[in-house]
């Protein structure tokens, strides 16, 4: 029923960027989220901490090793918790890091976000690419840690089923130099027109920065959402660029089937 | 440079929906959002609090009476603002009520929230408002209080341009009894072909619970954002939903035109 001293501290060391890379783990709370994380085959879980109604009610249904499974109360949950509202279930998990081992996916469309640092629009464009079954989702090493718990949360259990892989835009290019690469921007042809080929990466910059200046010349064309030209709107969200994009490529190709 | 406590207790009591229900005002904070509401004419500013460094900054170009300005240490900024963040600059402000009075928006498509209780949705909705030129915003009583703070904050801005009208649905129908009104749910007609008449009003439901039962009468069609049928996706985040619909309209509309 009570937890150690060094199980509390581990735990919410793991609330740091630092450690979760340090103990290559991160934490899954809640209860839609953490059933969904329970029922993934790729990320290993640890350990699981919950209140007794929540083991009663789920208990039978876990398939994890009895010692993995702990009962705690509300106050304990709460201190082991990230979130500021209480919750029933945490999860450990371990991370994965994934590669573009087998090449570049055929026939797809795929993302590459470019420094995108807010985790609600991290994973808010997982859970994009989760919808249009677009992964996997390629990101620049300084966008936001994708285990942050912001991410997860916001990725609404996407995270455990759409792919995401560092790598720079450069590294791509030389690995598929025949790659087609577009990029969103302000000053594009309009994505309502866009016709692109059939397998390619959509570059998405950042809110206030748009693509950085040496990824430029990398991309073979820049698409556009046109807005109202009397409008006082200096920029869309970036989540909600990238599902609008998004949207008119999957339109695209569903056209083409 | 120093504020009475009862200043600093009134500007505090407006991180309440219910004391900025009572006093009428809202609180807008942080350098960018602070200058845009210093360059719109609709809200009435009642006052500044600013750090000497931003007020050395701008202090010029302030069309303020000088009793509405006040100087304040970073401390004192701390104590009053709702950010967790410090920033530079606090405005309190007048909210306004938006009423339909001069009928509705002829030729125009203009989007119906209901029942939007996430603040970061509802604020980045009236920004995604702003950038295609789709205001008013209607919205159901039960969505979250507009000048809730992070409201304010995800509109970036669009607060000050994109008038916003609470009502119940069944009363727009009763008063426009010929408005051909849409709305989005899971299983619809798809966006990619739904073609709109020139005006007419799109209702956006709640990420979890759609479009209400007692609303649903009211529709004159249902559409949805075709997903990947393999996929493990439930739904789209209600803004970003809101993006891809708005983005189609839009499309629809730029080839009438």
């Amino acid at each position: 029923m009570s937890l150690s001293t060094s199980t509390i501290k581990y735990i919410r060391s793991l609330h740091q960027k630092k450690f979760r890379q340090n103990y290559n783990k991160f934490i899954v709370e809640g209860d839609k989220l953490a059933r969904e994380c329970l029922q993934q085959q790729y990320f290993p879980i640890e350990g699981l901490f919950a209140t007794e109604s929540w083991l009663v009610a789920h208990g039978d249904t876990l398939r994890l090793a009895p010692e993995k499974i702990e009962e705690v109360g509300p106050a304990m949950l709460g201190r082991i918790s990230q979130l500021s509202t209480p919750n029933e279930v945490l999860l450990v998990v371990e991370q994965r890091k994934y590669e573009l081992r087998t090449g570049f996916p055929e026939g797809r469309q795929v993302l590459y976000l470019d420094k995108i640092a807010d985790p609600g629009n991290f994973g808010t464009i997982l859970r994009i690419a989760d919808w249009f079954g677009m992964g996997p989702v390629l990101y620049s090493p300084d966008c936001v840690e994708p285990y942050n718990p912001k991410v997860v949360q916001a990725s609404m259990g996407a995270i455990f089923r759409v792919p995401f892989v560092e790598m720079e835009l450069d590294v791509l290019k030389e690995q598929y130099p025949d790659l087609y690469i577009a990029g969103t921007d302000m000053k594009g042809e309009s994505i309502y027109a866009f016709q692109p080929p059939a397998a390619g990466v959509m570059v998405i910059g950042s809110e206030h920065h748009g693509i950085r200046e040496t990824y430029r010349p990398l991309l073979d064309t820049v698409v556009s959402i046109p807005g109202d030209a009397a409008g006082g709107a200096e920029s869309l969200n970036a989540a909600v660029a990238t599902g609008i994009v998004c949207a008119f490529l999957h339109s695209r190709k569903e056209r083409h089937m």
